[in-house]
């Protein structure tokens, strides 16, 4: 595999309007970057492999998407805004047509936010694609997990499940109803740049809502209430039964919205973000005292995921 | 696999004594990191797959040894100070045992050059690590690979060779000496710094020195002159003929010694350098005019190292 030309062709092939601070980009021993004076660098790292990350169908576009979608998701979850990414690529083979692909599902992204690829490289190995995303945000001013306070309200943007009822449908071998939201999330960087300042403590959802609500409370020592009746649902949970519809939200990965907790004394800004960033926000409970999680039920009761079986959740957190 | 448990583990096992900078580590969903106003940021990744970059028996120690290596050995072509490191770890399975060894290899190293984990993943997936090696250098002061000069003396540290030796015996089932230039190449991170401002082009050996002087050489557009009996050899090449030595001196990868172009009236510093540093420097040509590379045999007739057959090379350059 001729690495270099590899890298090359990424390069080309994904380079953005902007290589703001970027000093010396791909082509050297390792990129050399200007962070501005008055800016913290924020880093993050992730690796999605073939089979575990995304189905063996996945093309090479969505995969490109995917990779860099979960790396910005994680910078939008510190409220931190994009700037540079490295790319480390295995693959079994060079196939031209397969880069083509995956270059365009790149860019198509990358562009959005002005990310400059500056980095990388490429083996010969099974598909992997590790890759590391560089943002900015100002000193003290990043959204962490561990900020929660009890009277905050909880809040979820976009709608939750529909990633992992896709992944269902598609291992099931049935007609895949929303599989844009599992090979295409969409990361909330707008939205976690408005949160600065305003949130108390943020994260995004990856591993389902009760695990990724479970790290902000576990850091942030503090419970949570959750009315289920609130939760945003996918389109593609229409139809079924009750629990089985819980199970997608409160459980299922992948989705990549941001669930942040905010002083009630700022509601007011959610329908001002919502209609600026055209984005669903949905208050789904508050912050209480305490250390576990409290589902509510349409009718009043508590719920317990742990009981109806929810194997995700009692894993995970 | 329990992610967190094993980033988390991996944090406290391999935690060095300077956190210097690292303004939110390990647990959230990004690092956050301090840039000191004046320096630049310096980026490199690389990957090691099973198979591919290291052998199937490698132990975990210097699996983890060798990927932190490749990477500081980066940052040392450019003359960046190590700082940071985000780690992407792939696992058939999570084995304590495993991650013991690998985290104490990884901090036998991290810890020479101070080099905080600030953040990184784990998944389920065949056995790779990516990892991003962050850095600092002064404005401008980067060594890179286009700034050779005709007149430049052409420099490399340490012996090269062993490593693909190594390799090599390794494969036929041999007894293999100098397996730790292997699996343990000490990146020439010291090295490197000194040579800020003085030496006119900088880059690590990973791929072979013709194959790595080709990459200086098309960057900056000079030829070179190498004296191969100038070429220092690992001790495990004693006892090989000529052209068998050559063979490894020249097309032999995995070394991550430091090729350097130096003006010729610095060349007093190499003796300065070398006794302060403990490291031997060898002047093993110079550039020219022109873009080829030009072998001068012990006995001053021009050797083809292509005619000759060496494989790597050819691919390569």
């Amino acid at each position: 595999m001729k690495e270099f030309q590899l890298i090359r062709q990424i390069q080309r092939e994904t380079s953005v309007a902007s290589s703001c601070g970027v000093k010396l980009g791909i082509g050297d021993d390792a990129a050399v970057l200007e962070v501005p004076a008055g800016q913290y660098l924020v880093a993050a790292t992730d690796t999605l492999n073939v089979g575990t990350h995304f189905p063996e169908d996945t093309s090479p576009y969505d995969i490109a998407f995917k990779c860099l979608a979960v790396n910005l998701s994680d910078l939008a979850a510190m409220g931190a805004s994009p700037r540079w990414a490295l790319l480390s690529l295995s693959l079994p083979e060079a196939d031209p047509k397969w880069m083509q692909s995956f270059t365009t599902g790149f860019k198509s992204l990358a562009q959005v936010y002005d990310v400059a690829l500056v980095g990388g490289d490429t083996t010969s190995g099974p598909l992997s694609i590790s890759l590391t995303a560089l943002g900015l945000i100002a000193p003290g001013r990043q959204l962490t997990r561990s900020g929660a306070k009890p009277g905050d309200l909880l809040v979820v943007s976009g709608t939750i499940g529909g990633a992992a009822r896709a992944l269902d449908l598609l291992q099931a071998g049935q007609a895949v109803i929303g599989r844009d939201l599992l090979d295409r999330p969409q990361p909330r960087v707008k939205l976690g740049q408005a949160l600065v300042t305003f949130a108390n403590a943020c994260i995004d959802i990856s591993d389902g809502l009760l695990a990724d609500l479970g790290h902000v409370l576990k850091a942030s020592g503090c419970g949570a209430r959750i009315d289920i009746d609130k939760l945003p649902a996918a389109k593609s949970l229409a139809g079924l039964g009750d629990e089985a519809r819980w199970n997608y939200q409160l459980s299922g990965g992948d989705d990549y919205e941001l669930l942040f907790t905010l002083p009630p004394h700022h509601k007011e800004l959610l329908a001002t973000w919502s209609q600026q960033l055209d984005i669903k926000l949905s208050i789904i409970g508050e912050i209480e005292e305490g250390r576990s999680i409290c589902c509510i039920s349409p009718n009043g009761t508590i719920y317990d995921p742990q009981k109806a079986g929810f194997e995700h959740f009692s894993q995970k957190s």
